[in-house]
């Protein structure tokens, strides 16, 4: 043991006198899972069980509550580390995650993104101005008609041409054949814009199919890869993150992770789960319902994600906030005001019906941003 | 298309007036993911999105909302069906999936439980009455003593004795080495009893790691697995059971999972979730915290879970409620005539604490079920 421990701070709602109580409790349930007289004492007892290093008031109600785990609890495993965060304590009531304080250690051992914010920029060579990000869309498209939707937006300047995340490998719109037409056509108006347009599809799978699908994207040229980590699981994401041979940029899509953010008094916070944790996964931006779209996160949800996106978590960069979920044209002026320049925006439908000629409405979304 | 089509119901909360056009909106995003009037007209608003079959009002208040979908937006990936069934609705607010109905097509496909009730119970050579399961805590014992409760629970006659699900590969502890000694110690109580005591190893892992451990686990002489597939992804859980090399009961950990069931007016019922999902990611037993313990679940929810894994589903084998959680064994009549015989009872911390002569404590403990 090396006597290095992380922090995770715990927002607990109830009573003043329960606080120190609960949280005493969730330090044996996070790690030894016994009730305090069954702790043996010596290495267990001083090492192993969690500690309560702090109980402050709530600024709006509650307490926070700081425990501190040894590193080696977590087995240096992301699936273990989030066991340890929240596993057991996930099925009780009142208690929301709502900082993690890794150390350089556990950081350093999930190395976090690959790419980032700079990384990206450099792939797709835009400096300083949002990305623009779009989707291929709706579900039951052909693969002809999705390739020649991406053709048009990449003409038209979008950086960054994704899967609508619900296209997997559907019988009338296969992976292999979507994503060859797609980087082709992609490819096809870089060529003529001069432009470095990507095009992401979506990598989401089951176990066994996914590296097959991830290989085959890289070989036809995929600029990223769309993962889902709700669906497969965080260390999918970071296994992606992490391999050598797939070196590509990561975006994270936040389907199926609703449940874990939706109760203010429940789960994660906003900030951690589409901040923090997803850079410890290796996402390079995070996709999340901006506010006053067709979901509900309301603006402050909103700013704290792109502060988790951003703030400082030992030498890992930054990633980029991607605030998507029904946004229209005219929301830009008002989320670049909120988000400045280190943002990727995401609008699909709105692209789609601002006009026919979808050249001239992603030229139009590139405008609104000053480019 | 097949013109096959699975439905889901869903409990919306909300005006009576506004819950049909939630319906419909939710038909549209969890498959198309546009507005109505961005719907292509023929085959995708017919057969891609989704149709509100029927809306009526709920028992105890809100709506309950049936949508089917066609199977094929599934494309037969279990990671796919979860997205469709929830994906982005489950980043808002007041709905709750309350029912799945795959039909025979889907539920073929992904073929269950190998096991269930019948198969656990011809393992363990337990006819009828209900199963006893303990656990190996707590975490930070080392390789050896673990193997001794081992021992010990298996020389009183527990079915089956798992890792607690917090061991993975700590570096005090170690996976290859535990499991290698904790599946001799229960092989060695075997021989002195006569008895089919099975070694449930804790294979959560990193899904690089996964198949080394579940292969070894295998090879030392497993009678089963555990994994939480809140940690690893649903998925993890369905290749393992569908694997013909892997072969052995799972067992499901519900760590992380219980921001999904948490709400009561949003996520999944506990039905679904422990239950219907579980069994369609091919899980033989499904634990979970019983009301009374250390968590918070009530007694009708825990009724739900056990109808959940025991209802028809096609010609999926029912599984095993697996009711834990701090559970006491002053508590093993009261759980008998609720849960009846087809029930495995999971008692950790008390087994420990009821006297230091665990083999006593397990025949105590088998005692209570009439055994």
């Amino acid at each position: 043991m090396t006597g290095q421990r992380f922090t995770v701070i715990y927002h607990l709602t109830g009573k003043d006198t329960t606080a120190l109580e609960k949280a005493k409790i969730m330090a044996l349930e996070q790690t030894v899972e016994v009730n305090e007289e069954l702790v043996p004492a010596g290495f267990i007892r001083s090492q192993i069980v969690g500690q309560v290093e702090q109980i402050t008031a709530g600024k709006t109600g509650g307490y926070d509550a700081t425990i501190s785990y040894a590193v080696e609890t977590t087995a240096f495993e992301l699936t273990q580390l989030l066991n340890v965060i929240f596993g057991n304590s996930s099925l009780k009531t009142g208690i929301q995650v709502t900082h993690l304080e890794l150390g350089d250690e556990l950081l350093n051992h999930f190395s976090g993104p690959r790419f980032g914010i700079a990384g990206l920029r450099q792939q797709v060579q835009v400096e300083d101005k949002p990305l623009l990000c779009t989707a291929l869309k709706p579900m039951g498209r052909t693969v002809a008609e999705l390739a020649e939707l991406a053709y048009q937006f990449a003409l038209g300047g979008i950086d960054v041409i994704k899967d609508d995340h619900g296209l997997t490998n559907q019988p009338f719109c296969p992976f292999q054949p979507r994503v060859q037409a797609c980087a082709e056509a992609v490819a096809n108006a870089n060529q003529q814009t001069g432009k470095h347009c990507i095009y992401v599809p979506n990598i989401t799978a089951p176990m066994s199919q996914i590296w097959d699908r991830v290989y085959y994207a890289k070989q036809q040229g995929a600029g990223g890869l769309l993962i889902a980590p709700g669906l497969t699981g965080f260390d999918t994401m970071h296994t992606l993150a992490t391999d050598p041979q797939v070196n590509l940029p990561l975006i994270a899509h936040p389907a199926l992770l609703g449940s874990m953010v939706i109760n203010p008094e429940h789960g994660f916070s906003h900030q951690v789960l589409f901040g923090q944790l997803l850079r410890i996964a290796g996402a390079d931006a995070s996709i999340y319902p901006n506010y006053g779209g067709r979901f509900g996160f309301t603006k402050t949800e909103c700013q704290r994600i792109a502060e988790g996106c951003q703030q400082v978590m030992g030498n890992y960069p930054p990633i980029f906030p991607t605030p998507g979920g029904g946004m229209n044209l005219e929301n830009i002026p008002e989320m670049l005001a909120l988000y400045g320049n280190q943002v990727m925006f995401l609008i699909g439908g709105a692209l789609y019906s601002r006009s026919p000629n979808l050249t001239d409405n992603a030229r139009y979304f590139l405008s609104l941003v000053g480019r």
